[in-house]
């Protein structure tokens, strides 16, 4: 079965990729440790040869059924996918960055004003205004002081909660002039005609004051919704899609099911080694589905091997039939 | 909670162990590919602080209630384990050595005639007969030629299966005299007063003769039998026990539950992750029983770490707050 991922972020992987990727999990099974980024690594490596598609940066919205047969599954671009079988394995929800309050924002959104960084080429020898103090506002202003022509890091406090690690590089690079550090400060204005060409920066107890740029990049966190999924018919129950069974981890509506973090049914846990569980009966549900009256026999990779998409094949050194003489 | 394995095997780690450590499994979640073996040694490190404790090399042949808390679980050597729940992970069976026909043969069971090599040093300087022509009967005469005074390996046929390298070695080890080779022959008796101390050979189309040795050790496989646990009373479908829901793979008996390929339910696969995903409830009902009342908050191991019994902590660096200046 051919399947295509639709993630709101702007690389697969959910929380452990956007908000955790170098905290090591201590259970995942067979890893005493594993740093979540280095899970996704392996998990991506572990797909390729099944050439998974990908629609990155956009959100699923709504669905329809084509026919009998097809859904179709379009995102806040406008994207369409067609399948015979839905998985929403959405986790907490869409990751929605938490908005600073400023007079018409959303005139500036995408127009200078972003809430992920992705693609930090479009960045290139352009000033750049990042606020936030956490991990991510850290991490981005010492990977962009590399990147953009100028980096400004506006924070409400002077105190940073990072990585020691992260902390002491900012300081290294405001040190070197690499980056701008105004704190404590908050940006309370974006000006420009029809994209940001300035904010304002009111640092405290002193008069604001406009500064040229190309890009504000707030990075205050993101707050997972269940956003437009909780429209789709559902049931719904404190946030998460039920399950009416274990077996297959299907909703209400036919041909949709729901995994991981955002499904509930008794005895549900959050944990990522039952989201993989889950997902596995799920497609073996699908495969069913997908194929009316077919016996499908399971067949273990130790003794079949694994065939990818791309003709790849992986299988165990054969055992050999020799004499000894 | 504590937790204590008894397993029939002489080591942990049931068939990945036993049957194929060095084949690569290419569906263990986040490992592109992973030998048995490897991921045995990865899941005792992993458990290693909890300090589980081992009964290895018997085999749990019944159980009775002591009382309405505790269970008792008698081994078929005598051992007595008592405990609160009995979790059943017995995979396809107990498994059984496919025994050579010979008369007499359950007289010399340990004294002298072994089924599994569980501790080497028992055979050092000692003569050794090794019968069979797969990878175990291969791999116990390369590793023992170094340990026993003399290897002698018996074959029905010229030609043996298993790991080329296996073979190869072998072949090196006979023309350099440490390994004594007699194929194609049977051995067609055990003689000795109370133990071992010849066995009988049957070369095909010539003589037999008598053939002193300290250790008879015929490596003819292992079938996996269900056994005792049979006559437990649990609900018993083609071989597997019968968990009625997929909420925590209790059985029919209260405080017993079944994980892992020993069980079936709607929708069961036979997937080593399936079996984790099982545990996983298993262990949280578990906790549910012995503490009834006290409600379980499922901490994330990224955010909360890991006690171990052993006084060990595990946890992901700690985020500082620290002013730029």
């Amino acid at each position: 079965m051919k399947c295509h991922i639709i993630d709101a972020l702007p690389q697969p992987g959910g929380q452990l990729a956007e908000l955790y990727p170098k905290k090591p999990i201590f259970d995942i099974p067979g890893y005493p440790s594993v740093n979540a980024g280095e899970l996704v690594d392996n998990l991506m490596e572990q797909i390729k040869q099944f050439q998974p598609g990908f629609t990155l940066g956009e959100t699923a919205v709504s669905y329809t059924k084509a026919d009998d047969e097809w859904f179709e599954v379009i995102t806040n671009k406008g994207t369409v996918h067609r399948a015979k079988a839905i998985a929403i394995a959405g986790g907490l929800g869409t990751f929605e960055p938490r908005k600073p309050a400023l007079e018409n924002i959303a005139d500036y959104e995408e127009k200078g004003l972003e809430y992920f960084v992705k693609e930090p080429e479009h960045f290139r020898n352009k000033k750049v205004v990042i606020a936030g103090g956490g991990d991510s506002a850290l991490d981005w202003s010492i990977f962009l002081s590399n990147v953009a022509s100028e980096v400004t890091l506006i924070h409400r406090r002077n105190e940073f909660r990072g990585a020691l690690d992260s902390v002491e590089k900012v300081q290294d690079l405001k040190n070197q002039g690499k980056i701008k550090l105004i704190t404590p400060a908050e940006v309370t204005a974006i000006k420009g005609d029809g994209k940001v060409e300035a904010i304002t920066v009111a640092p405290d107890g002193q008069d604001p004051y406009d500064m040229e740029t190309d890009y504000f990049i707030p990075l205050f966190g993101l707050t997972p919704k269940l956003g437009e999924i909780g429209n789709w018919g559902l049931n719904i129950e404190k946030n998460a899609i039920v399950v009416n069974n274990a077996l297959d981890y299907q909703t209400n509506i036919d041909g949709i099911y729901a995994i991981g973090d955002i499904n509930t049914y008794p005895g549900k846990l959050k944990l990522i080694l039952c989201g993989f569980h889950e997902a596995t009966l799920m497609c073996q549900s699908v495969y069913n589905r997908l194929n009316p009256g077919k016996k499908f026999v399971l067949k273990y990779t130790t003794v079949s091997g694994v065939d990818g998409f791309d003709g790849s094949r992986k299988e165990a050194e054969k055992a050999v039939v020799k004499k000894i003489d």
